[in-house]
């Protein structure tokens, strides 16, 4: 059994530690409930998302501050609550620069989904992306008013907003640009392919193989 | 077999009985069709309603206005359908307050989703919270005109209702306060049990143990 | 000039002090920008808001906590931004039941209307009504998911918000129950009366008498 | 000054009085607020409404149950609210047949437009076409559970409701089908005359001309 | 097989028959396609439709012009397709009154459900009532412009045009209007007993009694 | 005056008539109501619309059957009313492919948008390009069902749909292939022009300057 | 495996080569993912689609460039990804005219649906008919800005697509404009057999029957 | 009169120079029309854009490359239309990187908004943030597939798409940071003081005094 209270120490110990850089991770992941972990993370039934776009891009996961992965490049994840654990959130986004994350992908579902809102209020100037777990929270998490910056993608789209994420950590970083070059080309060439055999084979050859 | 005209003769009859304030049901669930049970009362396979958040914070249903639970606070529940059965309705909301009710918590489905929007037409002053069944209730149910006050929740959230009706009923109540404190505790560690769990073990790991 | 810190230290300062029940407001109204003004608070060339309804019912605003207006019943009113002012926000929750508050009314405009969702987040068990304050902003207020409770009104109807809020005090309060009776018979009053005249003087005559 | 309980008495009185059919209105019109009038009634400014329509056919309005119109076919009009009045809402439908009604045409705006529903419930098994009056009131006229039958015209279409309840009067009556007849073939010839107009004008011409 | 030519022919001999109006069908029913017949009329699995409730207030139906069923209220039923048999359509709607239909319930689904509306815009002045067969076909079926009559019930609802449909045949006829009447009685017994069920079980007894 | 009758007969006796192919207009513009010009043929003081891009193209306008235009490219406009004239619309679609049309544009407002559909259906194989003339209209023109072909451009694009006509027509067509592409070139260039004026004058200059 | 480089270049070598126009696809199919051919092209359990409306009137697959049906009439299929693959989007339309296609019918999914409207754009004026794959692409198809000619259908009516597509066609072209025919009057009789069967068998029977 | 040629020439050229960084612009604006600049860069009567955000971090607006600003931060604004003008932005977006740029703020009204998506698409992996210039925008904008990615703001926030470009910049640029950190803070003492005065007059002084 942990208590917010306990997470929440954690978070002021170690934005209060004075680590290197690149011990402490570079994205942090959080989403409202852990229902919103297979459209958050992906899942091997469904859609893939931002944790398969960052281990495609070669960062692993946190899951220890004081033993951090040799990569490179890191993300972590958590539960936050902003209506059920608001001081959690609180403490999470205030805290989040001094324990070294650079961008955060904050994902929520339902028609009141103001995790990423808040956490972008409160992180600020740390950029936010949001992810709308479900269709009926798009409206609630791109309608910031003017002054508090926050950009999203659409509905269940992690894998996209991790895309983004490391667009913006790839600002001078040579090797991450190429990694995110050599992803696209893949995908470009998976969809030549299937078109390639779809024109091919010919429309019911190529159902017919599915 | 009851009639509609015996249910009216019962509400009329137990408004016009001068019963002590303690044995009359502190808050009263109504739903337009037993269809809605699993909405408004919750199931074991569904998402918890009303009947679980009064149980959980320590109500007892009243099936009998003559032998009404020990409990200190209690609930009741009845069908009561505004377009079918409108003369039911009427009688239900007009002696409400007559028959000890503090707060209605009223609700239905469909696009004219009128019960709790007429029950607190007529019941006025008590306080009436509505529960739109569906998604395509909510507008028919927090559409009220000026002058009509009635407050709702968001369609299916009956579990809310009943949380809003104890905050309610805990103004000048310690003890009331303090079981809803103590449930909203619960909740709290929860999230940061499973928190931490998905931190700690990594989102694989995590997902497999699920 | 007055800064965030400045309001976060008198809402604090407030909290500690051990004023007695009847010197401290009852109603808190909060919106996020000034510009919710009209809708929040009522205007002379609009419809009539929260303002309106409470001093028809005999309550006086509060503008000096040092020197509160003599009414039995009365209401404070702030501006508070939960993207703008996220800490600000958080402090006027958190110490607004030692503040004496019984019930906020809590408005908001644009899609991610988060204003009455995260006070009532952080307010419980206080009871917070929501009022949305554009059409687009019902979703983001209705919304909160299972567990964390908030009632709403109709987009703009803060006039009923301000109806509710006093249904809930009026509870055990005989004097309070009158008042809102009071207020309703001249509704009914208003309606028969034009009801009456248009049957009586006839469409046309009627349409002319306007 | 008129109070709800005249206009309940008068309603009463109507229906027990024995008048002959032929001095009672065939057709009720209500609406939930006079600002519905010229939706309802039509305007000379706006688009014509349901009173347009009824004496175009040569219906007169009654606005003396005493001193009847000569007309053989005559309407009443009335203000009635749903949420503010209740009791005079049910009074109003559960005397309709026997206060000489045939038909019903009750309009109502807002989102939870209850009017129309909540009288053809009562009124059962008189007819009653639902008219809402605003885009938004569409999905609470028209959503009338399984069993309790209504049915509406689009929104703001009271001029339409009233040529649907004088095709229902127009069974087996020869006279009221011509004259639905007449007014349509006027209309048709509206309509060819403005375009031929426009043919053999041109376009340029015709928008010169007009 | 059948063409439309056939069906043309049938109707316009029909039409031009001199048959006595008991021996013709009093109501008819048509629908876009044959898939809308579990929405038109009802299926075993389903929701009731039109030819459960007219069968349940005695209507028998008619399948032979030439030999009618005894009973004194009778309808027929057709799949008439707007868009695929636009001249099968005009042909039916323009012979409907000579065949001696004093009524039609005319449904269609999909976004552009345009056979209700030409079927009432050709057969005026006949009364129709159009059902949208699905949610998505409301407002094609609603929109009807100022002059052209239809009056519509909610999506899927035919159960409820049947109903209303016999209330405009119920006038002047009291015998249909006491089977209204006794089939009302029986649904509002219905929820009587379900609602005094719940309420003296109780929550959980009921629920487990389903 | 003109009938609906006389326009029939007109249709009709065209329909008869062997004029040849260069006499008779190539495209038929047609809306519902006279209200729709400003949207389906342009106006001075709104958006362009179909009557601009047409002759932009260097097409005439035939007023007069038995005057037509020089132009070797011509068009004709009508008001046809699905709902208040049936019957005119029946005959205009049902004669245009023998009045030499090759294409119809069909504009019509409103909820239940059917002109433009059942133009389609009717004149079938003939190719109809239908303009929504609302916002609201578009999924009435849009929704046909399986097997009934229409193309629909968006609400008010009258413009574009006299566009894609001529696209139809420029099958095989050279000259009108070009007359195309020159519009489109002096569209390309005006855009070209503002984007250098705005980048070279910079944003503050650039708003000064309009 | 087969890139985005090896399809362009196709794509060039074919634009630059000098085939004669029998030879060379008359439509071209292209969608936005193989996850859209279900909706594009038909499926056996699912409903028909653009490639069996295309087969049932007579077209033939072209699958091999150096190699084409024998077929007087067809066409061709891809997968084109417009946010995946923009280059080889632009060179499929860029060289779609020079590849002897006549019109292209282009499917796409998701909110941004801008395959349809960019190949629409670069084509032109080669005629371009949009398939919104799904519901919620209809709008991203269909919103093309004044200037840029695209028209579409309903969302996943690419069956219908075709029956346009081949519309454009049959302009003058006896045997296509047959075909359409014929292909018509079977659905006219399969929907007049059905419902002579319906009509016949009587409700109850029909449905047995099914 | 500039041709679209022209602007790809230069952008090609630009392209290929070899500049110093400092002397290219950081952050690029576009807009899909000149009617877009109000939203794009805001204006005087309206609420403040891109524009306005960026010259109050101390952004100079870059309008001719062989002569920018002195200032270490600059942007620069073109016109570019998707469909209007396909391969302009084919080039601008192509040439962006090579360009200097290192975020991309791309707006785009009506609803097919493919601007942003088809810029992002092209300019991978450089981020671009979308702004919907339009409400009915929103869809078009956030709707990128899974692998494409796109950032977004609310529609018309093209201030808050610009304080999230320099979220990005800011990155490992202290000085950049603290420019965004004073704006809030300036922002947040507004409404700190709006706050104070509102509760310190109170609603009635504080309404007249604005």
């Amino acid at each position: 059994m942990t208590t917010v209270t306990d997470l929440i120490d954690l978070f002021e110990a170690e934005a209060a530690r004075d680590r290197p850089t690149e011990e402490m991770p570079d994205v942090g992941i959080i989403m409202g409930s852990d229902s919103d972990l297979d459209v958050m993370a992906g899942s091997e039934s469904g859609r893939p998302g931002a944790f398969d776009a960052l281990t495609a891009l070669g960062f692993e996961e946190c899951t220890d501050y004081d033993d951090p992965p040799e990569s490179r490049y890191t993300f972590e994840t958590w539960v936050v609550s902003a209506h059920r654990t608001p001081e959690l959130m609180y403490t999470y986004a205030e805290t989040a620069a001094d324990r070294g994350l650079d961008v955060i992908i904050a994902g929520a579902g339902g028609k009141s989904a103001d995790l990423p809102n808040m956490t972008a209020s409160i992180a600020y100037p740390l950029p936010v992306i949001g992810v709308p777990v479900q269709e009926k929270s798009v409206d609630s998490v791109i309608g910031m008013p003017h002054g508090a910056p926050l950009t999203a993608v659409d509905a269940g789209k992690s894998y996209n907003a991790a895309l983004s994420a490391v667009q913006i950590l790839a600002r001078g970083d040579d090797e991450l640009a190429d990694r995110l070059r050599s992803l696209h080309d893949e995908r470009q060439t998976d969809v030549a392919t299937v078109s390639w055999s779809l024109h091919d084979l010919g429309t019911n050859a190529f159902s017919d193989s599915r």
